[in-house]
């Protein structure tokens, strides 16, 4: 086999590790947590369904090579909860960009750099079709916490402010939507899957 | 909210039911058997990579379309078996069409009848882009069985005829890396993990 496939496969084989990355989202039947797989997979089809909120003259082949690779670095890194100690926060961007380095550096040498500065480029919301691919990412985790009847947020005492700060990205790449995203935490709220700002710890 | 976006975040949610829709082929560590979501994502992950393999022209936005939705039938109709007795493949179409006619269905209308012709593309290998998706749905579940020694050929005596048959549309939509392809084929018959075409059953 030529070597240059051969880089390309043990890179797909490498990959297939995604599956086994547990988010803190249960799926929407609350059955298990959800894998970064099929997160990824998930918000792929949320982007070609909301594709109509997104800015006119978006790239939706690029949205979704974006949405495809998004998460690739957690097979190293691990998913960091995103309403995570800042610890956590603060550890995440290196832990993430050697894992990068590393994943990325399996496939051939341009390749890799052309697959990585997509990585790069959601990271940084760099351009529009990166910030409509992040807002979806944050969509449907919102979308699988409220129909799983609390999924990550319960338990771990989330505030109402904490999850609208975390769905801004919504609100500016898919205003049509932002009601919407409203709607299901004041709904939260009022179920209790949400504490109300006033009950934040300090 | 307006009906238009609730009908479409209802599809979503029923979407992912796709995530318990388990196929036969394992993880490539061998651990558990794949569902049909995180392998859609493997497909599409796959068709980003072996991209220059395709022929020249290829719509890659369109490729990934395909790939996205073209397991979404199997949370009605379930995934059936590539290796399957005849009677199973036999009632395969009917139930997917159904299967396709209650999901596709949930969608604003004129979506629905976009995203479901996508659905129908893929099954018809009617363009190059959906000859292409094909081809990797095939090889990423022939690189899966290999690599996790055995997967969904084991047990079932599958033979080398056999799969030969089903990677043909690898030989067609990819032709370099067809030899890869033929070379696991031999390595998994010289390991046993396919039947030699002499002992399939009559």
């Amino acid at each position: 086999m030529n070597t240059r496939l051969a880089a390309q496969i043990a890179f797909l084989v490498e990959a297939d590790r995604l599956k086994t990355i547990l988010r803190r989202t249960p799926l929407a039947d609350g059955s298990r947590l959800e894998n970064s797989a099929e997160h990824s997979w998930h918000v792929a089809l949320t982007a070609m369904v909301l594709l109509e909120y997104a800015p006119p003259g978006i790239d939706a082949g690029r949205v979704l090579e974006l949405v495809v690779i998004h998460d690739l670095v957690e097979i190293d890194a691990g998913d960091t909860f995103a309403y995570a100690p800042a610890a956590d926060i603060a550890t995440k961007a290196s832990r993430e960009q050697a894992a990068a380095e590393r994943i990325f550096g399996l496939l051939p040498a341009e390749q890799g750099i052309s697959i990585r500065a997509l990585w790069d480029e959601f990271e940084a919301h760099a351009t529009p079709e990166a910030r409509f691919a992040n807002a979806l990412d944050r969509f449907q985790a919102l979308l699988l916490n409220y129909r799983s009847g609390g999924g990550s947020w319960t338990g771990h005492g989330v505030a109402r402010s904490q999850v609208l700060d975390r769905m801004a990205p919504v609100r500016s790449a898919l205003p049509e939507v932002w009601p919407y995203v409203v709607d299901i935490i004041d709904r939260a709220c009022a179920g209790g899957l949400i504490s109300p700002d006033g009950d934040r710890p300090a």
